[in-house]
């Protein structure tokens, strides 16, 4: 091995150590400690140690060391097949090097004070209903994000530098073309499916769950989907996420709430994420091709595996006789049909991370078209609750009662998180692009799960994509995957064949 | 504030975030989440992780900036009282930079490859009863140490350098002394009490305990003896310990076994350990003064609340009710005298960590003349096991029968701790010492125990021992809570007025 690659790569392996680079969208052991574990007493002190952790690993990984082997082992870099492992270690080692370097150290300790600041203001102002108190620190977030745009050479657009550090690559007249088609498409498609609503179905999926039975059933569909036992852990929390401080210690989490059983459909969520980063190459462990390639194809396998997999009518075909079993009282008179259409009602409301598969990416584009506006200067902050409702009632056909349950709804623009909703969108266009693939090589993938089994998608996932962490760009990957860029064709078919006016169970 | 003051406590608390310095004898959260949380197929990395954190923190503060901000801040310290926190936060931080600064890093590396290959090995050597397959790791430790020992000025006894990374500024010839007075009078002590055992007891703490009831009772006396709800956590583990990510974040564990109590006692003595951690004084956390100051001063915690108060027939009067409650099938035919008697049954037995309160300190002072031996030269590792063998019939009348129940039952010298043990026995020598202070400023201590209030004692602890943190040395902490140096007459005096022929219920 070449002695300044391996030099270069002991000293990725540090920076990674010490949490900074590599691992977007999926976080570390003492955020998961923090939310799972951690006495509330804890609190501050984490705080410093995050702080202190960021800032050494950023000062080790962005240094002049790093940057002399970086150039030491370019004429070995261009010896190298473009694909070889090596080869896309030093091009994605630089490529986080030359966009960490472009930002200085203030304006990175500004940037992070003014998210703490906040998500404090956010917490406050989404309590009270009040968007004046959240104001000043918006306007903090966006004036440091102009700044930010500003080290880095000039885009097509400015917005293109707050997608990329989500989505790499990604341009935002290619989202905006997407989430054009899909408005298109979904509004009325909304709309339509309206007029057959079923509120009664309501009570099924809504109704006294113990938390108790919902933790086994919750282990149960983890271990199904097969997670290798030794390799994963589920734990309670508020916001369901999921962590992975190594390939082989994946933690995911899920919110129990008496009232519904939403914990399975996060847990499944969940799950998705947590196989991604458990499938990554175990060669690429502590180095920057580690860890799921972009927030949209991390969506994208979260996705899947919820409503794919977990809202298809052959997965319930096989669990639904294990969920009566463990909620006898509440399911033995409900069928599987009027189960699998509970799970799947659409019906348009305020919150996001509550809405159906079909609803959903209403929420992301009304989100993506607000910060546009922000950032050309469209909008005035100020207005932006009354364009919020506006848009809220032209999409969904909803009135939004009050601004908690409005345009203070997400923490993201209070922690100074701007560009990254539309990767959620992305994730779902992204999913059925896949899913088409899938059901193309696997063609008794339904059979499959009526018995049971997902190991044959699980070991497709890993071979076609997982596997390859970040080694290639999103578009790259997104290429090997499905053999062509991003389409919103594959979803908007499977959400007219699942839900449109043909649709029958 | 003086400005190069400010600088070099920025500085220290990054290295102290970094887990480098100042914790000593509590581990840190990656420890922690290994032995409680972290599944299996996380331990290749973790150990890369800690072995980053551990090289980036020791490089951090062993770096001439520290250097130049320990000198530049001289005249700063000059000019302060001694016992001003700044002064001893410059003082101790001095010590620690002194000391570190003497290893060099190849040497700290060889030390802890080594540390881990003998853990290695001395798991297999245990599993296997084999002294042989033990015996290179420990040599190469030892060597090791002898050249640990080199990086100092020469010392009174070279032992004295490996005593002071545990128990700063003890000296060996004190150990010596009190240890040789322990062992003459301990050692007819336990023949005496053993004439009159009463072998029946056994049956009454070792029999069918569910652990489910186990663990409820544990939190019990947890917050019975006090932790402010929200700064604390007890979980299961294989063997306990108790870790402190930050003094309102306290985490203690115990291990539950189906056939006995030990969980309680060994939950008692974590408490002892994590109040200490807890009532240090909040202005030195992510300080060098934060924590416990010696291993010595922990111990004495730890045996106070699990021998001198979760032992004690005062406690018992209040706590039994509820015991009896938990196990009523197990207990509801024992009374409250016959299981205190149970509970403080003096039996010598083969083991260390299972010894009771009479009979411990021999098997240390065993260890700490073995251990002067090797040092000095005076015996061949290879004739250890026959030399253990040898001693603990001398010391405690037991015929050990294989090397896994004798000199390979520890895990200290597979992992290069020499001089670690001699301050287990430290620890419940200056037990006693503290407790006779706090029965003369608390004169109605046992009463309050019988009413189930803990508070006092608390309080007194806090206030005279623990809040001090690693401020003044382990001596002079000593003096300022007993007015005198270390002294093994408490100690005889209560193990002679509980265990000797006068003692009786």
């Amino acid at each position: 091995m070449n002695e300044t690659y391996a030099k270069l790569k002991t000293r990725l392996a540090v920076a990674f150590d010490l949490g900074a680079i590599g691992r977007r969208g999926i976080p570390g052991l003492l955020f998961w400690d923090q939310q799972t574990m951690m006495p509330p007493g804890g609190t501050r002190v984490r705080a410093e140690q995050l702080a202190t952790l960021s800032r050494v690993a950023n000062d080790f990984f962005v240094s002049s060391e790093t940057e002399r082997l970086l150039e030491e082992v370019r004429p070995y870099e261009e010896s190298l097949d473009y694909e070889s492992d090596e080869a896309s270690l030093i091009r994605v080692a630089r490529q986080d090097f030359e966009k960490a370097s472009r930002v200085p150290a203030d304006l990175r300790a500004d940037m992070s004070r003014a998210s703490s600041h906040g998500l404090e203001a956010w917490t406050r102002a989404k309590a009270s209903s009040d968007f004046e108190t959240f104001l000043p620190a918006l306007e903090r977030n966006i004036e440091l994000r102009h700044r930010y745009i500003e080290c880095f050479d000039p885009a097509d657009e400015p917005y293109d530098i707050l997608l990329d550090d989500f989505e790499r690559g990604m341009k935002t007249a290619q989202v905006r073309t997407i989430f054009e088609r899909l408005k298109e498409e979904q509004v009325p498609l909304i709309a339509e499916i309206g007029e057959r609503d079923d509120p009664s179905l309501d009570a099924v999926v809504n109704g006294d769950y113990p938390v108790d039975a919902q933790r086994a059933i919750c282990h149960e569909v983890v271990e199904l989907f097969g997670y290798r036992p030794g390799t994963w852990r589920l734990d309670p929390t508020v916001h369901p996420f999921a962590s992975g401080p190594s390939i082989d210690d994946i933690r995911i989490t899920t919110h129990y709430a008496e009232g519904n059983l939403a914990s399975l459909f996060a847990t499944m969520h969940e799950y998705g994420h947590g196989i991604y980063e458990h499938g990554v190459d175990p060669a690429y462990e502590r180095t920057p091709l580690g860890g799921g390639v972009s927030l949209g194809l991390h969506e994208s396998q979260s996705r899947m595996w919820e409503n794919l997999v977990g809202r298809s009518l052959p997965f319930w075909r096989f669990f639904y006789p294990r969920l009566q079993a463990a909620f006898p009282s509440q399911l033995a008179s409900v069928d599987v049909e009027t189960f699998y259409r509970a799970a799947n009602r659409v019906h348009p409301s305020l919150i996001r991370i509550h809405a159906d598969e079909a609803t959903y990416n209403l929420h992301i584009i009304l989100r993506f078209e607000l910060e546009q506006d922000i950032f050309n200067g469209r909008v005035e902050l100020r207005e932006l609750p009354e364009i919020w409702n506006a848009r809220m009632h032209e999409y969904l056909g909803v009135d939004v009662p009050d601004n908690a349950h409005g345009v203070l709804q997400d923490m993201h623009w209070g922690g100074g998180h701007i560009g990254y909703f539309s990767t959620y969108a992305l994730g779902n266009v992204i999913s059925l692009q896949i899913w088409e693939r899938v059901l193309s090589d696997i063609t008794d993938l339904h059979e499959q799960f009526e018995r049971g089994e997902f190991e044959a998608l699980k070991e497709w996932l890993r071979d076609r994509l997982h596997r390859h962490g970040r080694k290639f760009t999103p578009a790259e990957t997104l290429e090997k995957v499905v053999g062509g860029p991003i389409d919103a064709g594959p979803y908007l078919r499977y959400l007219r064949e699942k839900h449109g006016a043909a649709a029958a169970v």
